[in-house]
């Protein structure tokens, strides 16, 4: 078994920030399993090329490439059955699909706004330039002016994670009594966000904060010892 | 085994109409039980009052009383193990959990303003008086404000509906193949819709509609019998 996992970084190679990466990561560290970490930055696209994608994560085990988080996720299910399932039996695959969906709309979504501007600071000049151009392509306007209001706006987003903050009334986790991937769907964007930006998310008496503290200290505070500002 | 279900009606007794009442009648289907029903209508608190319930569902099971229609499921789930599972496991069952919560917000909460004026022409008269009563306090205004406009606002009960309509793309059910009670957890306010609302909810080429034609005619059509409005 020779796992590598591209990752995207910044200007610091230590510090992988992509919330898809970091379900990856989540993943990798829930099944018992490690990979060799491949920095990888926006504008590399002929890197990943021959794994036919051009965003990552994209993990290579032996002659075998994945891409996409999901698709990652469920390729380490059926890949290696004997270890700690990710999803808790097929039920709860097939549910999970409509959370990663929820996550990329409702989390990844609703947190880019307030912390857009941020990311390019994080990144190498030729990087900030590309993500600087297409993002303002994609919103239509300047990454100060999406973010700007983020004080107020960032209520609507605390609003939004009704669902999770009230299934957390009665389990500690999504995965129920134990985190799986149904939490890192969610977490993946949170620790996002921690490592690029320093604007505060979560008050500190939401219970959902109560539950990503629990996800920094998952696996020995692995996602808590990667460089990033204080959640 | 003798199973009753008290079932929210208006004036017509047989046409029950609650979006909870009908996750758990999709529930009693699946795990192939059928339950006598029991009309109960909004005014009737003191039928519950011994089950120490005033909203239904509430299910009858011998000696023991059920109330909620999660705790249903559960309890249903445990009780009858042997019939088909609504969850396809502990980790189906452990996610089903925030599905349920984004059902009830997004799902109940989105289509409520929509269809909610037309709620109480379906309802006795003593049953309409109350239902007005409280729900206009509830959101400060008369019900007939609140469902104007409703042919703009639908379009963002629609676009809510992403999670579910992305999940459509290479699954057929959100329980996978078949359907589980992730399904019932989202058709059921659908079909409360139906019963008491000409209002369309869904344009006709959304892959939710056809996923909502399928659940129509789970067992043997049994909510498309149901009396309503075409949907």
């Amino acid at each position: 078994m020779s796992l590598k996992l591209f990752e995207l970084v910044g200007s610091d190679a230590g510090r992988p920030f992509s919330p898809f990466c970091w379900r990856t990561r989540m993943a990798l560290a829930h099944k018992g399993l490690s990979a060799e970490t491949i920095p990888w930055c926006f504008t590399e696209k002929e890197a990943i090329a021959p794994h036919k994608s051009d965003k990552v994560p994209v993990l290579l085990d032996g002659e075998t490439s994945v891409v996409d988080s999901w698709a990652i996720a469920n390729y380490l299910e059926d890949s290696y059955p004997d270890r700690p399932s990710l999803f808790g039996g097929e039920g709860g695959r097939a549910i999970a699909r409509m959370l990663n969906w929820w996550g990329d709309l409702s989390i990844v979504g609703g947190i880019f706004p307030l912390i857009i501007a941020d990311i390019p600071l994080n990144l190498k000049p030729v990087d900030a330039a590309y993500f600087r151009k297409s993002r303002e392509a994609r919103f239509g306007r300047p990454l100060e002016e999406i973010m700007a209001g983020r004080d107020k706006a960032v209520e609507g987003f605390r609003k939004s994670l009704d669902p999770l903050r009230l299934t957390l009334k009665t389990q500690t986790f999504l995965g129920g009594a134990a985190p799986n991937y149904a939490d890192y769907i969610v977490f993946g964007p949170f620790q996002w966000a921690r490592v690029v930006s320093p604007f505060r998310l979560l008050a500190e008496d939401d219970p959902v904060h109560a539950w990503r503290e629990r996800l920094f200290d998952a696996f020995d505070g692995m996602a808590r010892k990667s460089p990033g500002y204080p959640a």
